[in-house]
């Protein structure tokens, strides 16, 4: 066990590297780093627990090749290299030989706190933080950035509260703010797909999953969901039209960005959107149709055959800038609903715990880099050491 | 000669007509209609000019194959039918059977003005007029459908005072509206681009214009264009970064739509961003780059290979709800300014004069319907009859 040392300078906490090194090597490592000591308005959080979320596997693994990964070094701190294409490496410019942490979020107690009023308070408390380098043990953080948990709340319980849940609640902000009515979410089976779904279930708002396979419709379906279209069937253009035009949903989130999904959910909403047409027009409906793209599961290009007349976009979306554009109220109002619904709307299921070392381990890398539905890893920093 | 009838009824005006048949033929035709006697604020103008615009071809073409056009009827009155697949014929399901009117703007001379002060202060006047079906005789149109030409400018001169010059200041406010500061245009050769270079410059508006090929760009450099870039050329995605770089572009107008080239406009936006990044950012650079697709010259789907980050947006571009959004008093200034400006930034050029006839002749069709650079054709409804 190596005991993190607390010093004069700060704490010295082990810390996980993602380094993408000029050789062509994508390595990953175990570091120790020294956390500063707290400042008025920081706490000292011992993290006890960090998701493996699909937003941190881009920096984590980049796009290597992990399954010929090749381990070095010793059993208690080892150091997993994969070897990354030309064209890989050259993406990666502007991280070479950088160590980067990683973990966008986590959840842990506070150990030591400085001495403002609001970081007292949460001394000895179990809090849920955002960001950064969460795949370490200890991170010294703003006050701002924790969330206090409800009494009873473990760390496990509170390791999601940032990234899945805000990107639900973002996504259904985003439909107000911008004036649509309901739903069309891709990947829908995922972590982030089966609480968008609870969310919409009880918030009453119109949600069309889409999956890939029977398991995933059937998941959904037990949990409630109204709207699964399947694009492994048939009718699937069908079956996604008739949802669309039965929910009104003009806004998509779509999770894979690759090939021709998005534009599939545009044509079906215009096709929709045209069942109440009078009258032949060139340029298509007047109904704006969007879709965001917020993740890249298929990294191959989009494919759009533009069969939806003009009144359409496709765009990026982040979590970051919705906040940035809602400002720090709704962000708080937002938070503390989380907080209310972390057991039931917002619950995050792990299937396994693994400690900073086993993050490292070629056949664990080969389990969670493929997101498959129902696999979700939670980092456990401070075990087994 | 079909002379015009007059009548208690309305007024005979010969029309061309675009029909998609139900049995897979595309049909071109000149039928007789009765435009209506003017109501109080309307009048009648006997359209002396029109022109095929890019904009005008989808509906009058479709996209039936013209190089296999037969001719039947009269020579006076001849009809033209072009074979459709059965993928076109599927996609022209609105306006089956449907005898569509075509032609979005022209000018003409007013022979007849309702009651109000309006309608007859226009009386004997030259006007440009939009509103559809301008292939066309004679049409009776409201008062605001009209702009008065300013003194000694001919049909020929104000025909297209609309849908290019509308076009051009529509990019320039939504750039303004949106909040950039300068633009990239492709097919930036074409009238409406020239046109866009010219306002450009008088406005001290960054443009970067895209062309394909070496006459092109001397064109459009002969004519003071500042940026040219082609995509010919093997250092084009330097170009056209450099360019980016320059003006500060962050919005392009696209009218080749298929393709890769909305995807590397944003490519290189990306890269002009990241020019003056202090960090590493896996979501790439917090600058929002847009390009609107308001033409298909390339059919084919349009190709996103997405290494741009996540602050980008791709959509249609339509003039209709451009004029919706910024209401009656700034789309009234912006009908001055082209007036003001008719025969200057705001000028076109047409390589041929053709009656409704000639327009349905098969030669006729293959030359308009390339839509090379510096070949604009003037359809003269009131010519040969």
């Amino acid at each position: 066990m190596r005991a993190a040392m607390n010093t004069k300078t700060g704490r010295s906490s082990l810390q996980l590297h993602s380094t993408a090194k000029k050789n062509g090597e994508m390595e990953l490592s175990l570091a120790t780093v020294t956390e500063p000591n707290p400042g008025p308005d920081e706490v000292m959080v011992r993290i006890d627990a960090a998701p493996i979320n699909p937003s941190d596997l881009g920096l984590l693994l980049g796009a290597a090749d992990w399954n010929s990964a090749k381990v070095s070094g010793t059993r208690s701190n080892p150091t997993v290299t994969a070897p990354m294409s030309a064209k890989v490496l050259q993406a990666m410019a502007a991280r070479i030989d950088i160590p980067m942490p990683v973990g966008n979020e986590g959840a842990g107690v506070v150990i030591e706190a400085g001495k403002s009023d609001a970081a007292q308070a949460l001394l000895g408390k179990t809090v849920a933080v955002l960001g950064g380098a969460m795949y370490s043990q200890y991170r010294c953080l703003n006050v701002n950035q924790c969330l206090s948990l409800p009494p009873g709340a473990t760390a496990a319980d509170g390791a999601s509260s940032f990234v899945n849940p805000l990107t639900a609640l973002g996504m259904i902000g985003t439909m107000q703010r911008e004036g649509h009515k309901a739903l069309v979410h891709t990947a829908a089976a995922s972590n982030l797909g089966q609480m968008l779904n609870r969310l919409c279930l009880k918030d009453h708002i119109g949600l069309v999953n889409i999956v890939r396979k029977k398991e995933q419709e059937e998941l959904l379906q037990a949990a409630g969901a109204v709207h699964v279209c399947r694009t492994d069937s048939p009718t699937f253009m069908q079956d996604l039209t008739e949802a669309v035009a039965t929910t009104g949903a003009t806004l998509g989130f779509d999770a894979i960005g690759g090939g021709p999904l998005a534009g599939q959910i545009l044509t079906c909403m215009e096709a929709a959107a045209n069942r109440n047409a009078k009258a032949y027009s060139r340029y298509g409906s007047t109904t704006y149709k969007q879709v965001y793209l917020y993740g890249s599961l298929d990294m191959s290009p989009t494919v759009l055959n533009r069969n939806y007349g003009m009144a359409w976009g496709i765009g990026g979306w982040l979590l970051t800038p919705f906040i940035e554009k809602i400002g720090p109220a709704a962000f708080q109002a937002l938070k503390q609903r989380v907080a209310a619904e972390l057991k039931t709307t917002f619950a995050s299921h792990y299937s396994q715990e693994i400690s900073l070392v086993e993050a490292l381990q070629p056949e664990t890398i080969a389990a969670y880099s493929k997101r498959s539905t129902g696999q979700k890893y939670l980092v456990t920093p401070n075990k087994g050491l």
